[in-house]
């Protein structure tokens, strides 16, 4: 599912060659150039995938999907091509703008309001510079752009768009004196709003400055109000121990011993064919696919040989700040406009990933140039701490080991670290998940009361919702797929009848498909196939549900995405499969929030439908599980041999049953299995223990 | 926090010398004698504790904790004594009825319904005896309570109460024809309904039967249905390899082989003194306390030398079921009736807990003996799948472990095998969490669709909730803590004001503190203590938060259980600590639902409130977590060994820090570290591989 290296270079050949396109070599390319921004595989249609993977059609035709980077122009854009059939032959190859997965109507394109950002970049530090008598007396520094610098600028993301304007809110900030990547953790509380629309320097003009709750309206009021004797001067967040990691403090008790450690000592119990990007782990199999823009996903998902998920992928992330300060309330971070692809940096083996884990590599394409992390998707089986199932009686105990198997890249999209697990289990589930790392973005502590905890001398924890869209696209035996929602209604009736009611409703179109958790747990989602029922009657399917727990957008009705993440305000979504709506979200939706490239509000268009689930999480570890409901008869996880059944009878064992499972440790120690040691105490009598052969209470 | 056995025996011995007890021996008792049903520490008031354990005042006086079955009376009762204080000494010790954790005013007294237990199965098995040509030909089998029965008895819990009426429903139910302890699954779907009230059997009556949905008034209704041509026979559900546990089917492709396992290379890194039940793991330390009623519980819990919780304790378990028929619809058992303590069974080593773990004994008692579950509590660290922290960027990567600490009981309350588990984390973090196992008790399947899907050929999966309850004495630096409430309340303001707004809500009387988790997560639960702010003016505190999900009882004003748990309506209550409140619960509030012994709604009687947390959980997997708020400045997960930062450029390692921990095999490969790679594609150059040195995107 990637470009290969050959593709990649003659791909990029040919685009060079198209006098239409008139591209420069990024690294020679002045801001009035064209360049290729991206050459990745197109991924097919899913009719076209099916054809081949179920009936033996033709293999899918191979297309590039490029994005160029056009700015040779005074309304620059970026757009999206298709480019093929590959490989390469003259009369065939030709390029096209790739405009159906848009929901915009323009060709494919969309407007590029960072084409200007080193003209801007060096527009914005004559303004810091301008107030380097300040910044001087407030901080000690300056933010010149030059070497010398101790200060950093930098502003609000999406920039703000309203009225044919682009207004962007720029702060200043510290820059770390170590090492650490720190600098999301040093505001200053100062910032300056400026009108940046256009391309011409000549025509942006600084809109006014904002200090300590108080706005100014030009830089001469900042400036006389800062030399009145009556300015309040508040302290800067500053780099210090306090914020780099490394150990700090006494260290506790019996820590510099070994901690405990997972080993696998029959190394990996999983086959990956590192060509073919395929993976199987007991009845689980899966591809996986990379991309700049969302890292990570996984493909045609079988268990027990019959497909379950065509796609499972990250969408969209979304980092949504909210504050008393421009740069707080004006920051809503859309990730993959940076992209998750070119983040996922090497794993630490034995931290990120378990010391037996395996290791693949990820590669991405920028600048002209591939590159490749290595081993930064790892996979692992690991022990879970607690069993699949077990149980105790006064002759027997039971236990099943639950064993389960993990894919896992981690994306540090700037300060903060996503880590992407995606688990399977032996009893079907499917759990996925995020755990979030990193620094947070601090807010400056001036006024920031009711919107944060002060966390340290002139800092506040930021008020932000991180919510991220996956899409499932289920297909449970086949694409015809119905999601029922089951809520359980509390009755008040009198016995015998006492009962919450259950309410099954299919979800049948669009108008009715976006959907809340509920309160109290009390709806079940299912993703079931009607045609295909067990043999008790009961359609077969997959249980969705909230495993860490998830929640959407805290904020509505949010000015500063407008139409960008409408994939944010609700749990789950279901909408019709259609090759025309591959994904929730576009790369560039941030550069033009009225009308991003998509629009997933518009994909709601009352159809009928089914099957493909969009569902969300958020905050810094949630999870969401896929879970077989009335898949299988009986328990799948009992095909397993590591299971122990010890029998037992007034203090000694009869019976260890291990099942054809190898030797242990435990073995014997299961052999001294005791049960309910009894002593007298009326009439007393110490010294006969006995032993109980039922259960007592 | 137990009575040592020279207490037990000395009380025992005391108690049966007491004249007005009239005290029989268990095992020769008849129903109309008088037995001694518990004899336990009582658990001293937290004044007198607390005045112990700050400021060296004298330990507590030791008392007994005893319950006497009081059947030599036509109105037996359970009743519950203080009994000391201990040692015995003539002259002090006495005992007087224990009446102040009663919300009843009843003298510590509360009628017993199972006084006649043996006489009334027996006029049980009398009834379905009366039908064995029916059970013969629905099911090949009789219920007489001999030992040819293929059949059991057994019914609704709690029994119906009402206008001083008990009316018990009793089910039929195949006995297992394998040694598996399956019979919660084998439901026939034959009930019939008696009333019970009184002693004397001869005031007993049948007052109808249910079949298929069709209720019979009389036996004889039955029985002329039965023998009419029309009348519908449905199948049973019979033992058999579909619900025995073992390994089924096909061995998963390298199942066979050993998965990974933890193993503790520097054994353990905890302190246990098991005289003691004192248990201390890095900046953690707490007791162990071990009841009949609750099982395990946890004590003085301090977090670097300074108490943070009191107690923290399971209070009672609701499983109450919803369905058509009147076993479902009256079921809902509160099982510290039938104790935890008692069922703390033997855990399995290496499936129960990792093969490294500590284990410790639990006792009870039980008709005149002692009873000791041997390796029934487990202690152990595991080392989680994920990193406490961990941060990449273009020039270093740093990481650090997540070593947790786990106390874990299981207690198999019949089929129901409760995992609970008490984990601390490194940075303050306590997480609570239960997940259930073992067998459900599974409903008939005859017009039972709406309520369940059907599992097997007469079988369907039955409605339940599952709701725990636990308390938590929170004491954050001092008695006098404040539960405050922040909700997010969605805004739609214009930028640069745009945002949630919180609302922070201090819970000042318990006229308001009965809360729920609200929706999206948007309102945090914060224990505080506002005269304890930390050096940025934060209140130091402790937040409540649901870690896998929680949820409370689905019906609501529940006819079977009354007021008897008025502990599950909501997600977290606040009270106002009291010692005359130790707990929400009574084992015997399922013998009084109109008035049980402890009716937890009459804790709330308006009082300015702080300070006690009882909160809740459900389904198969849940927990709540306690974590830090304000509480520490900095991160105490840093003082840990267990990091590693990584600087590396141009494709070589700098530096590997490793903080003073012990060498391992992983870091050879942190030298390896690579970072990313990079390959020119145009122009092509594929034999010059050269590394990225800062972030690209």
């Amino acid at each position: 599912m990637s470009v290969t290296e050959a593709e990649t270079v003659s791909v990029a050949e040919w685009l060079f060659a198209q006098p239409a396109l008139n591209l420069s070599v990024s690294e020679n390319a002045i801001e009035w150039d064209n360049t290729v921004a991206l050459i990745e595989l197109m991924v097919p249609g899913k009719a076209e995938a099916l054809s081949y993977l179920n009936s033996n059609g033709s293999a899918p035709l191979r297309y590039a999907h490029v994005v160029v980077d056009h700015r040779a122009t005074t309304e620059p854009y970026l757009v999206d091509l298709l480019v093929g059939p590959l490989p390469i032959q003259n009369g065939t190859i030709r390029y096209e703008p790739l405009t159906y997965p848009y929901t915009k109507s323009a060709g494919g394109r969309v407007r590029n309001l960072d084409a200007d950002s080193e003209t801007m970049s060096a527009w914005f530090y004559n303004i810091s510079a301008s107030i380097a008598d300040i910044t001087q007396e407030l901080w000690g520094g300056m933010a010149t752009g030059g070497d010398e610098d101790s200060l950093d600028l930098w502003g609000i993301d999406p920039p703000w768009q309203d009225d044919g304007r682009i207004i962007r809110w720029t702060a200043f900030w510290n820059l770390p004196t170590s090492d650490f990547d720190v600098e999301t953790l040093l505001p200053l509380g100062l910032y300056f709003k400026a009108d940046v629309t256009g391309r011409d320097p000549a025509g942006w003009s600084v809109e006014g400055w904002f200090y300590n709750g108080i706005f100014y309206s030009t830089t001469e009021e900042l400036r006389s109000a800062f030399f009145s004797p009556d300015f309040v001067k508040l302290p800067p967040d500053e780099d210090g121990l306090w914020i780099q990691t490394g150990q700090r403090g006494p260290v506790p008790p019996l820590d510099t011993a070994y901690p405990p450690t997972m080993v696998a000592p029959s190394g990996s119990r999983f086959f990956v064919d590192e060509q073919q990007q395929y993976v199987k782990w007991m009845d689980f199999e899966f591809y996986l696919g990379f991309s700049r823009d969302i890292g990570l996903s996984l493909h045609d998902i079988k268990y027990k040989g019959q497909r379950i998920i065509y796609e499972l992928s990250l969408q969209e992330a979304i980092a949504h700040y909210a504050g008393q300060d421009p740069m707080q309330s004006g920051t809503a971070y859309l990730d993959s406009f940076y992209g998750f692809g070119p983040y996922a940096f090497e794993l630490v083996k034995g931290y990120d990933c378990p010391p037996h884990a395996t290791y693949l590599n990820s590669s991405f394409y920028v600048r002209e140039t591939t590159h490749t992390h290595t081993d930064s998707i790892c996979l692992f089986e690991m022990d879970a701490p607690y069993p699949m199932q077990r149980h105790s009686t006064a002759s027997y105990v039971s236990a099943a080991k639950n064993v389960y198997f993990t894919v896992r890249t981690v994306n540090t999209v700037g300060n903060y670290d996503y880590m992407f697990s995606y688990e399977f289990y032996m009893d079907g589930i499917i759990d996925v998940n995020v755990r979030a790392s990193g620094y947070i973005q601090a807010a400056y502590f001036a006024n920031n009361h009711d919107y944060g905890h002060q966390i340290h001398d002139a800092l506040s924890g930021s008020m932000h919702d991180h919510v991220l869209n996956y899409k499932i696209d289920f297909d449970v035996l086949g694409t015809a797929n119905t999601m029922i929602a089951t809520t359980l209604v509390p009755a008040t009736e009198t016995y015998p009848l006492q009962k919450p009611t259950p309410v099954r409703e299919s979800i049948a179109s669009e108008d009715s498909s976006r959907l809340l958790w509920g309160a109290n747990g009390a709806t079940q989602y299912t993703v079931v196939n009607t045609d295909q029922p067990n043999s008790y009657g009961e359609p077969r399917g997959y249980r969705i549900l909230p495993s860490l727990g998830t929640a959407h957008l805290t904020v509505q009705d949010s000015s500063n995405i407008v139409n960008a993440a409408n994939w944010a305000t609700h749990d789950i979504y279901i909408t019709r499969q259609k090759d025309s709506e591959p994904r929730a979200a576009h790369p560039y939706n941030s550069q033009d929030v009225f009308d991003p490239p998509v629009d997933f509000a518009q994909f709601f268009d009352g159809r009928v439908c089914c099957r493909r689930i969009w569902s969300f999480f958020t905050t810094s570890h949630s999870g969401v599980q896929v879970m077989p409901l009335n898949y299988l008869e009986g328990d799948p996880s009992m095909e397993s041999v590591h299971q122990v059944k010890i029998e037992y009878e007034a203090g000694a064992v009869g019976e260890v049953e291990t099942f054809g499972q190898p030797e242990s440790s435990c073995q014997a120690e299961w052999w001294g299995y005791k049960g309910d040691s009894v002593v007298r105490k009326f009439p007393y009598a110490p010294g006969e223990v006995y032993y109980e052969t039922e259960d007592v209470g």
